[in-house]
């Protein structure tokens, strides 16, 4: 597999990992988003200092408003996380 | 790094390994995606069979029309086809 290949495996990997912990294997719950951010992405919420961020999140993830965070929602997040990202290392390259 | 963090970091790593290729370091010319696809998703262009498909891929990805595939329009189409990667596997599951 190549580089390219890999990252989506394991995009999709995760989302599965997490998705499969209740009910429905297909979507995340908010506690299963909770749970896959807080050991995904470590320091994506602040640590435990704003209780009101995952109920943020979820909002803006849940585009479609019915209580579940589906697979299109999930990588469409990824997506504009992993640009922010990017724009990071590139600002910080210019510097 | 979790697996989330890792696979962003090869997205962006693949993006920048092309895009570093010629003239502007921050984006694909057509020449780089054509590279990049051919390397990175060799199963994605039909093997030359097809010669308009790099062009008709680049007219989508290109969303400005400045000829260039910035690393946005990379992350939506990388986004894009993950999630049809996540149905077929699915729909194969559910058989």
């Amino acid at each position: 597999m190549s580089q390219l290949e890999t990252a989506m495996g394991m995009t999709i990997a995760v989302f599965d990992q997490y998705a499969k912990g209740d009910g429905n294997r297909q979507t995340l719950s908010k506690a299963e988003l909770k749970t896959l951010l807080e050991r995904e992405l470590p320091n994506f919420l602040s640590s435990g200092k704003d209780k009101d961020a995952i109920e943020r999140v979820f909002k803006n993830l849940d585009e479609n408003g019915d209580s579940q965070v589906d697979f299109k929602e999930f990588v469409i997040f990824v997506a504009a996380l992993t640009c922010c990202c990017h724009q990071y290392f590139e600002q910080k390259a210019a510097r």
